[in-house]
């Protein structure tokens, strides 16, 4: 059991309602936890490995509570057809979109799937310190395939030290094998499939892509109500093209997060907040898509939701590794100030996952997460993306740096 | 003198109109130059260093045209405020905006600059490979603290091996003590600072912030003949904000470059094809500044004038160091295609600097800079940021790998 305490910090502890900033304080962890923050003089007597901050700034380890890691193939061909005209629906006839990823995902073995996606986490470590993710299936759309991608998700956060949490989306498109018959495919999921991946503790969550190009709300609702039969949360992919009330469907049905959320009206933005849903805002996707909607910011803060912001990491609409990126978008496209981003992927990053008693803000008793910046302000993290950042993240016993 | 040979490697030299796509052929170089290509059967007997590129893909080493990498201070509290609902016109009058960037570089040492102008190249570096680099003086606005930056600008290169090319941007911005005349300070860049700064061998062109919160284009003409009778190239930040005429009136004046451009009209673009002058395409700012005016793209495609990308690296408007992230603002934001974009960091920027002789495309007797990139294909350096594009840099005899 190694105790540590850090001296020469200022905190950035996430807490109250802003940046929660304390000067002049120091902190103390165990192998696991954070154990006493106060001013160093007061330090409690201990056997520590004392770490000198430098005057670096100390923030909660970033929470991307958003992605797709783990896939095979990229769809940056499809991408360039499109910058060269074609449309679509062209694309697809072709056979690119997500079932071009479903294909290449199901003909990667296990350790291939692997080794990308933990290439993916480094880089994102490097970036942003990110020290828990969420990592969605989806691109396998059968049982093996499902299981494939969830188990290399647990085998990537292992290994390279960060704390994954997984997310079920059979539900993300239908498979070409039931591809007349989605409803078909869905009591599939809710017969067979979900059962067996609760069963064998593949996954911490169910989501679905409820949209017009997705699942209808009904089919949503039938697959939640499976979920929540076993014990499992729910979030969702809602009105991201078009308003289907996803939001509001998942909130009334006790969720975490509906995710996306540019079409969301202001009577789901009532159950949201009614029901302590997270609204998770992913800006590299509608940056990558060019979409004009825009999600309803203004309403999001005036009811008093709490926003998240992750990477939204997909081969298909949104290839990059930065949440530094998405903090920074977020703020550029939908107007979030600096402290709003830096919330969205603390605090209200680990809400949207269900795990705000454990994470995303720096107070005693929670993980010993946390990332040294040695940036001027909190908001340089965010806004100035031409600074060298350097960084040193602690995830438990381990520190996991650039 | 080290002979190298690179072989099992993809080029794409951008030579003709397209990425010059040559395949089962390889490289050699002595120190500074390429010295042949061809067949690896065919390969000229030599004492070669063989360097196997592992079907790596060798692109020119990528050039950013666009920058203004040397100044003090960080300018994002001014950006938070707005993002606060501060207006433009609060920040000015409370001392933000350029001169406060001016304000933090005259009161910062030589050494100081060079410091974290260095940082901000190891990250360009780390980020694309780029070779080449150039940097505008314009946060001096007087003779000695102009000539500081231009100083910092060519220690930076040299230390971090990577060429420069430095721009003499006095005309930035009026300086406080010129305030309430312009004309004024234009006639002490004209008579007493522009000749000090080349007869001192500090500066390979003039540069001028041609608009409405800048300089006229009367203004702007009178330097530009000043610069020209002193055998200066010229090069303008034009049509960024408004159409002042400013990309005509350099291209008529035989300039090398109009940057920004958005403004710029069908008249103009003619001019700039008459005279061979590059449209500088600059995303991030474009991005950064959330403006709607796009560049007339399909008006430089149909009058054949070339386009260049760069970051317009700089702490107010483009804090990115990422010239990867600009060429995918370029395709996401403007609808280039990647081949576009990447012509655009390579013989169109060689272009837009007047090195298209010396880099730029992969051609025997060009310089030894080049990049090979583990990629699947060369659109993946601009569309797929999430790759680790782990790459080997070469700038001339150095290696210079991230």
């Amino acid at each position: 059991m190694a105790n540590r305490s850090f001296i020469n910090v200022k905190l950035a502890t996430m807490t109250g309602t802003g940046l929660g900033v304390v000067t002049n304080q120091a902190m103390t962890t165990d192998d696991k936890k954070i154990t006493w923050i106060g001013p160093e003089s007061e330090m409690p007597p201990g056997n520590y490995i004392e770490i000198d901050g430098k005057g670096n700034w100390v923030l909660p380890g970033f929470i991307d509570c958003h992605t797709h890691l783990v896939y095979a193939g990229n769809r940056a061909d499809e991408f360039e057809a499109r910058l060269e005209g074609k449309s679509y629906k062209q694309i697809a006839e072709e056979g690119g979109g997500i079932l071009s990823t479903v294909k290449a995902t199901r003909e990667a073995s296990e350790s291939k799937l692997s080794i990308s996606a933990s290439i993916r986490l480094i880089l994102m470590r490097r970036d942003s310190g990110v020290s828990t993710i969420d990592i969605k299936s989806g691109y396998g759309l059968d049982f093996e395939n499902e299981a494939k991608i969830l188990r290399a998700a647990a085998d990537v956060g292992e290994e390279e030290g960060v704390r994954v949490r997984r997310g079920y989306l059979a539900a993300h498109t239908c498979p070409p094998e039931f591809k007349s018959n989605p409803d078909a495919y869905i009591d599939q999921i809710i017969n067979e499939d979900l059962p067996r991946i609760v069963e064998e503790g593949l996954v911490d969550y169910v989501d679905a892509f409820c949209e017009n190009v997705g699942f209808t709300p009904e089919q949503t609702r039938r697959l939640f109500l499976a979920a929540k039969h076993l014990g499992m949360p729910i979030r969702l992919h809602a009105d991201q093209l078009s308003d289907l009330g996803g939001a509001g469907l998942v909130a009334e049905m006790g969720g975490l997060s509906a995710d996306h959320v540019e079409y969301t009206s202001p009577a789901s933005v009532a159950r949201m907040r009614e029901h302590g849903t997270v609204a998770v805002l992913l800006p590299t996707a509608f940056y990558y898509l060019q979409e004009t909607q825009k999600p309803p910011i203004a309403e999001f803060r005036r009811q008093g939701v709490p926003m998240a912001v992750a990477t939204d990491h997909n081969p298909g609409t949104s290839p990059f590794t930065s949440l530094r990126l998405a903090m920074n978008m977020a703020c550029v496209l939908f107007g979030l100030t600096p402290t709003e981003a830096l919330r969205g992927v603390t605090i209200n990053a680990a809400k949207a996952m269900g795990l705000q008693k454990e994470i995303g803000t720096l107070e005693v008793g929670k993980a010993a997460d946390f990332t040294l910046w040695d940036v001027e302000h909190p908001r340089d993290i965010v806004l100035e993306l031409a600074e060298m950042g350097q960084h040193r993240t602690f995830i438990g016993e381990k520190e996991n740096s650039p």
